[in-house]
Order: structure tokens, then sequence, then C-alpha cells
């Protein structure tokens, strides 16, 4: 079988090469483009990418010349989107517009009423508002997004606590460095500190949230009846957003129950190469999960949970630019292919 | 006028540093004991103490010897105790038994009827259970405490939060490495890193708090009738406690409200030598109170809040080894000895 | 009698702050001005200073409406420069031919022949190039300059070594963030790491030691006779440089003979404010200076030495944004005052 | 081809772990045993190894069931050990004594006579020391060790010098947190800080160089004829010692001499599983290596150098648990039984 072209605008950022990572010896889609801005348009990606994740730049890339960010110069079939939403907001409409799929990581399309904002595990059926979207816009591609990172962990174990009917959800988080992009925060800003805000996400996991635990009824997405109030943090630590979690629930189940619902969910994706094996893993150990410890489970794509407590409240964690962002997206792209969208 | 002599009990450890730090130079207390285990004693404190503060140790104390935790050892009219609770448990009634007064920051008594667990802004009045105490136990001396770090943070911004009616609180705290103590967190397991548990303390912040806004009624402390609920997390901060707090109040006041609450918290204490200018301070920025740069204010007794949104949400901080710990005990002590006690 | 007024120009930056710091509640000095970019200009310095210390901002500047950095706009006797090295190059020049006395923590002109680059523990004679300066120069005022921070800590340890004769010094720093400015570096830059490199740091400190301990002859400064070779590493610290150093003695002294010159090292200057009463610590721990514990020792201006072995080697440390920048000029300042230049 | 039996010792601290994370899914070896203290004896290794690696722990391992560390528990052909130096020093000569090939990375017996003290890349004869070794002792087994981890990152960059005639080192090292063991730093020690000293650590690096650069002349080494100063410095770093190394070279050579020799440094030995396809990496960036950018190049076990100035001087840097510790005993175990001698 043929794979699958993909491209990769915003290629050269942080999570453009976690999107490189994840894409690299993909089973069934193959680069066959890196956009970027003008200023790195015509060299290689290995001269230009300044690849800072740890880990070596995969061969398959190192030699592809970057081009820029318009539809002509590239030939996919979907295209990953790692722009920042002020270009997003114009580039992605572009791209669907000629045709592309556009599975996009900004925050720019996420609450329009008939873009889907999907995670496979939570809300799939959601990605079928791509035929309203075709229908509305005209477009002969389309644009389906993930949530916000920080949104993503907490959605993930949300779906299984649906059952027990939640009424209401207060969430600290706890959000890594990488989140604010490479040169997003300053070293003085955050080293030996603490900072209690982040613009914008708050609101995010706010009414992303809503949204996506919402009713689609084949038209349109009735958004969910609880309420979510957060209150976001930047703390000292490279990968992984940790969430202290409050989930009022009807049903008020027992901790013990609530741990074996994480235990026994099962989306059935585990075909979907990016699916780990525990989307969710629960952790018995009184001190986790933790950031250092706990991000790279499932190469990144497993959400950690523990401390399950009366309340009920517990902690939740990810790796915000592998689960909460590229993977994600990747994952995304997956089941539409397997739902016959590509 | 003569100064009151003071010791300190567990007198080189990182509380017992941060207490010789709040007595240097003190208008009313004047240290004539310093008291550490075996080890330390018949010892200069400027050659056992390993002052790790980032300050000159002050001369004051360096060439003190320092004795055994004995109250046999010891000339004071009022002990400064920094013990461990287990140690904590059987030393502090032995003091008090002897006469003195102690003003123990150990968590071994907190909850006992009897004994104060006290803050001067909040609940003033609770030093007077040493009047039943005394009665009870028939000790010539008397045991005060002060609450835990997290929980004095937290207990002074909801204070002025009280004429709203406090109906449910929850609070999820991102707490300094210092507050385990020098040796308490190893490095590898906070470095880049959180860690969502800290043993015991959700269970202080939740109890204590309910005494602390207890009623006296010249008898005994009846239990405030609202609830807490916490989530405690270490972080990579060296020192200062920051806590998202969410206050469910029964008037539902505006955030501008509630800031001029905060605003206009005064508890007339500005005679007391360590009560900062602002036991409260409200910050407007966006993005603060932040442990680094606002940890020190008021010399690290004020609790700076921010960010105080619907909900009623907001941000609490403080200097959880001064505000939260020694500092708490020295004030406890101003008020005691104002009150007639000393 | 009457304080002496300055300037600070670069007012709100980091070392900017760290000027106010040092010259709050000053003996001989009161600030008359401080100078921003037009951004500033005409706003309450406590308005627009982002205040970052960790302190309080000191009333006394708090209601100090900035100016824009023109000599017409400042009325003092000395101004004091915490300019990036770029603007310093010509705004400097500008108010030395004004008339006013340029403290400069600037690189641009410390290299320059007839402008002094002093240590007042160091070369204090050094000053007196202000004489050549003037003369060469037609200028009322003049500019002086302190060195580099990481030539600093060194050069004050090398002052009691020139005894032995120094012939080679090979030096690895290890340098705290806030040398590069609040903005300096992004936190995904450094956290978890060190940087190998500091753009320009390794010419400073082998280019500006040499002209520090070099001989003036009343006309000129001909360089010290010895070679100095750096390597320069950024490390995850706040404040405090850390530099290891191997320095090859003609005299091949003992460890314990170097340790009796520090020790000794008396540099006559305990009259002027700033100065700390040790400008060298000696710290016999096996495992100090450590830059968290020691960078505030003598208010930031005492530069510590430890680890004295064969080699010589040893390993120095001071605070880079005050004694190694903002209390180096200052320090500089009071000489010159004694000397009658002020 | 039967993969060859091996056992670890000590195989549940922060270097077993390690050991088993290069031996999972070896070509050449399997685990047959998992020796640790009694504590951990009896129970399966998923339960007892507290894996804090931050990867998932091998599922080959997991119901292993740990034995206590007697050469009567074991079958295996030899065993690998992360024990520390004082459990070594008897129980590591009673497994040679068993006939077992004892591969160590305890500093123990690195510097007896008779026992190979070895870094393939650089002195692989020595490993014949074995020979003289087992005629000395009588024994039916060995003892092989590997050097002290920042021994290891100096010495595989020293070897492509040689040729220039090594006459001097200074190296000053940032070493990483985890060198120490997962409980051998607390977090007040280190964070925001630099600690100028490690126990042992430089008198390693000064001796050991000197034994593996030395001559063998099939029945004893001759150590080289070079000097070595050392600086060792901790850093706050999880993984990856960072060394600052001047080389005085009798040719002096020009830099880009020195770079072309670290280029086509090939030590011939691509053919075993755990060497790395670039022993050595030379990075051009002005600010490479950086540990957290480059510790894990080539799996972990590649050092990579760079800033190679006039001097000679150069970074050095490498993963200190892999390439510095199991991955290097792991790599001599590989030539061992290329020698023929497993």
């Amino acid at each position: 079988m043929a794979k699958i072209k993909v491209g990769v605008l915003g290629a050269t950022g942080n999570v453009g090469q976690r999107f490189i990572q994840a894409l690299d010896n993909h089973p069934w889609f193959e680069i066959s483009a890196l956009a970027a801005s003008e200023r790195s348009a015509g060299k290689k990606y290995g001269d230009v990418a300044d690849w800072k994740i740890g880990t070596e730049i995969p061969e398959s890339v190192e030699d592809i010349e970057v081009v820029t960010i318009d539809p002509k110069n590239i030939d996919a079939d979907i295209v990953f989107s790692a722009l920042p939403a002020d270009l997003a907001m114009t580039i992605e409409p572009a791209f669907a517009r000629e045709g592309f799929v556009v599975a996009s990581n900004a925050s720019s399309f996420r609450m329009e009423e008939d873009i889907p904002l999907a995670i496979p595990e939570v809300n799939p059926d959601h990605l079928d508002l791509i035929d309203v979207q075709k229908k509305n816009r005209k477009w002969d591609g389309c644009i389906i997004t993930n949530p916000n990172c920080s949104t993503i962990m907490m959605a993930v174990t949300l779906k299984p606590l649906l059952q027990f009917g939640i009424e209401n959800i207060n969430v600290a988080t706890m959000q890594a460095i990488s989140g604010a992009g490479y040169n997003g925060i300053y070293a003085m800003s955050i080293y030996d500190n603490v900072v209690p805000y982040i613009g914008g996400e708050e609101e995010k996991i706010e009414t992303e949230t809503l949204k996506i635990f919402g009713e689609f009824d084949g038209a349109k997405v009735k958004n969910a009846p609880f309420k979510v109030s957060a209150s976001c943090n930047r703390v000292p630590v490279i990968d992984g957003h940790t969430e202290a979690v409050w989930a009022t629930l009807k049903d008020n189940p027992k901790p013990e129950t609530v741990r074996d619902a994480f235990l026994k969910f099962d989306p059935g994706l585990s075909h979907l190469p990016t699916e780990p094996k525990h989307p969710i893993i629960v952790r018995d150990e009184l001190d986790r999960p933790q950031p250092r410890l706990d991000r790279d489970m499932g190469k990144g794509m497993s959400v950690s949970v523990g401390r399950i407590r009366e309340g009920i409240r517990y902690v939740a964690l990810g790796h915000n630019t592998i689960r909460g962002a590229a993977g994600a997206s990747v994952l995304n792209a997956e089941l539409l292919k397997e739902k016959g969208y590509l």
C-alpha cells in the first residue's frame, strides 16, 4: 500500500519538530513537504531546523528542501499545521480551499461551529462535522482541530467519568515551559518560580471542554451542560502538564469506582498506529504521576492519572507537545483515514 | 525596658535558622538559649549551625554555646519550638510543665482541644484558650501553636472573605522545597518535575482551617461550618508557597468587591514588631503573585494575592518558612506579650 | 554635608534596578534623576520599572518621573550608566562632554587607552587616567568604567596573588542567568542544561584582566605580562558567578600560603560606604563557595574563595549584578569622591 | 546462536536500571539474573525497582524474581556490577573466584595493577590484563572495570589527541545530579546553585586517565607521562556531564587540525552492538554541546565535542549513566566477547 503524503506547516518550530518526530517511520504516512517561513525556504531542513528535541534529527527529513507555506508548493493529501494562531487564521482556510485536509494544532478555528474539535478517544463522531463544514464552506478540503494541550489531558480522563454524571469541574494546572514555544518564556521569569497565569489558557479549557463533550446530532454540536473553572500556572518543568482536578459527579462514586472506570477505559482504537496501548494509565503510588517520570509513557501519548480521592479529586498528566499537540493531530488524521476521509 | 529572654528549640535546622533570623535585633525579645541535639551541644552555634539561609549568620548568636533540649539548661520566659513533630510530642509538654511558654511550629498539638492554633490577624482571641489549657493540664506554662505553612497563607486571605459567607474552599497548592526541611527532598525527585503529593499536608489544611475559623466561646472552639478540599503539590521552587484558591461564597460577591475586602483588611496589629505594613498585598498585574518576586515582601510576613476572578478564584502566596513558620510563631509571641501572658 | 546628586542611565533594566538598590539610603549620594527610553519617559518610575529584584521597590524612587537619556534633562554630578554597549557608545561621551562624570558598567569604552578600567581594591591608581583623558578629549567630564562581571570576581582574587608572580591563568566560569539581562536567555535554553558559550565573554576576561593589572606610569597603562585563557559557561543559577581558577605562580606557593594571602588581603578601603568588611571571604568548607549561599555576602560585594589546592587551583564566587556590575560602579564613584574628582 | 546469559548486581539502583535499559533486546546478551539487597530479594523486579528513568520498565524484566547478591543464586557467564564501592570490594572478588566475568562500574578495583581499566575506543589492549590477573589471583573468573563517568568523557576525546603529544590537561567539569545516585543530592543543595566539589572525583580523573593512557607491555601498565589537573563541579542538570578541557599539546596543532582529528576518529568498533555510529560527534555551532540537547546522541553512547579553540581548549559532553557507566560496561563486555574471553 502506498503511503499517504503529508506536509507539515510550521515545520521548524517546537511543535513542528514534534510532528516530524511523530511522523518518522509512520506506517501509513510519509512526509512529502516541510513548509516554513521565507527565511528557511529553499534550504535543507537539517540546516535550518535548529533541532532541539534532544534526539538525532531523523535522516528522512534532513535533506528535504523547505518550501514556503503556500498550497502551490505542496504535494500532499493532508497537512499538519503547527502554525501560530494568527497565521493559521488565513493560511489554513487557503489550504482547505485548495483541497487539502488540514489537521491543525492552532486555536484559530477550534470553536467554529462547523469545525471539529476532536480527540479520537473522546468524541470521534465529531469528525463527521467535516461533512457539514464542506457543505457550508464549499471547500474541497477541510479543517479539523485538536484541543489545547491542557484541555486534552483533562478531557481524556473525563471521558470515563461521563457515566457518573459530570456536574462541575475545577482544575488547577501546572504546565510545562515547552508549551509556550521555544522562545516563549525567559529563564529569569520561571526559574525558582511559578507564574500563575497563562494568557488565554483558562478560557480555552473552559470552553473547549464543553464543545468536546457536546452532543453532535449530525448538524451541530450542542455544548455539554456542565461547568469548568480553571486556574492555570506555569511551573519550572520542561515537558509535561500536571493537572489537579476536582470532578463533582452526580452519582457520587467512590474513588475505587472511579479508579475502575479509568482502568477499564478502552476506546477501541488500538489499531491506530499512534494510539498507545493504554490511553489512560492508572498509577497507584501515593506520589504519581510526575511529569519527568510519566510524560513519555506510551511514547508520550498516554495520559497518566493518580491520587484518586474522595471529592472526586485526582491528578492527570500528559506530554504537552506530543499528546497535547503533534501526537493529537496525527491521531486525528489516523482516525480520518480509517473513517475514509483520507 | 529589659528584653524578654527567649530560647529556640531545634535551633540548627532550617526553621530554627529562620527563628534566629526573625529574633535577631528584635526590639522585645533577646535570645538567651539555643538548644539542639546532643551532637551539637557544648559547641558554639556558629560552628555547628551549617547556616544555609544565604545571609551572614547573625553575630549575636555565633558564639552562643548550644545546649541540649532540656528545661534545666534554659533560662528563658518563652521557647520557640522548631522541633520535628515526634520530638515535640514529649518535649513541648515537658517545657510547659516547667513553666515555659512554648510557641510551637510543630504539628503535634495543633488539633488538641485546649491548645490554641492561632494566627494573630485571623483568630487572636483563640490565644485565650491558654487559660482553659492551664486549668486542664495544671501546667505552669503552656503551649501555643501556629498552623501549617500552607494553611497560614490561605487562612490569612480567607479572613476578609468571612463577611461574604464561606461555604466551600478548594485549594491546589504549589509548595516550595524548603518546606520539607533541608534534607527533605532529593534533587532527582523534584528537578524538572512536580510531585503531586505531600504527606499529611492535605489533611492539615482541611482540618486546621476549620479550627482556626472556629468560634471560641471561652471554653472551647467549635469548628467552622464550611468545607475545605486540598490538592497539594511540590514544585521546583526554593521558598514560597503558591496557592490557587476557589472560594464559594454565600453572598456571591464580585471580584472587585473581594479585591476591596483584601485591600481594606487591617487587623490592627501594626504595633507588633513582626507584623508587616500590609499583611495582605493585592497585586493587580495579570501574572502575580510569583514566589521568587513576592515571597520576601514585608520581610517575608506579607501574604500576596492576585488574579481575583469570578468564582471566586484567586492566587495566594507567602514565604513558607517565615510567614508560614518561624515568623508566625514570633508574631504569636508578640501578641501573647501584648495580651499580658508574657 | 549635602549629598552628591547622581543620575542613573538605563534605570529600568536589570542592572539599573541594582544601581537603585545600591544607591538607596546611600550616605554620600542621592538619586536626582532616573533616565530611560522614550517609552518610559514622563511616567513615574514605580509605574514603569517592572521591579524584579524580589524586594520592595524603594519608596524614594517610586514617584520620580523618568526622563529621557539626555544631558539636558539631568541635574547631577555623576551618572551611573547601565546602558547596553551600543547605546553607551554615543550617549556616554555626550554626557562626559557636558561635564558629567560617567561611571559606566558598559563594555564600550573599557579598553580605550585613556579610560580607566578600575576596581578600587585592585588598581585604584588607574582612576587617575581621568587626567590624561580630559586633556586628550577636551571633555569637562569624563568616563570611568568597571570591568565585566566575570572579570571582576577573578581580578579581586588575583590581586593578593600578584606577590607570588602570576604567569598564567586558566579560568572556567559557571555564570548566572541574570548576567544576560532579564530577557537574555530563554527558559528552554538553560533549564536542565549548561550552555558552554557566552558571546564575547572570554575575550573580555582575557583582555580586561591584563589592562586591570597593567602598570600605570601617569601617562598610559602597560598591559600585565601574564596570560589568561577562559572557558565561559552559563548554568541554571539566578545570580552569582562561580569560577574555577588555575593560577600558575612563579614562586610556587603552597595552598596554605595562598590562603593566608587571601585572608590578609586588606585594600584599606573600609571607609567607603559600599566596601564590604571582607572584600575576600575565605571559606574552608570542602564544598564552598556556592552561589545560592554566598552571593549575598557583604551585601553582594564580597568575593568568596574556597577549595584552594595545589596548582594553584581555587574557586571564586561573587554576585554578578552587584559586585560584578552596579556595586562595582558605585564603589568606583566613592573612590572618585575620596580622591577629589567629585 | 544462543545468547550469553548475564546478571546485574545492584539491579534496582540508578545505574542498575541503566544496565537493564542497555541490555534490553541486546542481540548477544540476555538477562538471566537480577540481584539486589535482601529487602528486594524474592520479589518481582517490577514490584521493587522503583523505575525512575522516565521510560516504561522493559517487559522482559518485570516479572524476574530478584535474588540476593550471591554467586550461588546466579546462572550467568558475566555479571555487570552496579554496586557501591564498599560492597563491590568484597562481592566482586567473590564472583570472580567462582568463575564469573565481572564487568564493574565500581571504583573499588580500577587502580589495581592487574585489573583492566578499559574503554574499548581508547585502550582495548588493556583488557588482556585479564590473563595477568588470572595468573596472579588464581581466579576462574576475572574483574574488568570501566573508568569513572567524568574520566570516560574526557578520555574518549583525548585518544585522537595522543598523536599531537599530550603534555598537560586542565579540566573543569560541570556534572549532572544523577551521577550521585538517586538519593545522592538534596534539592536544597543544588537548586539555583553550583556545588564546586564532588568527593573523590578529581583524584579519579587525575589518576584513572594516566592508567587508561598507560602503555601495556603484556605484563603491566606503565602510567602515561602527562599530567591532569581537575576541578569538579555539580550543576543543576539531571543527566550529562559537560567538561571544559585545556589540552597542552607538544605539536601545538591548530584548532582546525584538532577538529579534523576528532572527525576522523574511528576506533573500528562499529560491529559492537552498543558502539554508536559516531563515538565522537563534532558540533560546529558556537554554543554546543549542551547536556539536555546532546546527552542522548548515539543512544547516550556518543561523546559530543565543540568549541575547539586555540589553547587547545574544547568542551566535551556525554551521558554520565550511559556512556559514563552502564553503557561503558556493556561495551567492554562486547569487546571481551569478541576477543574470546566470553
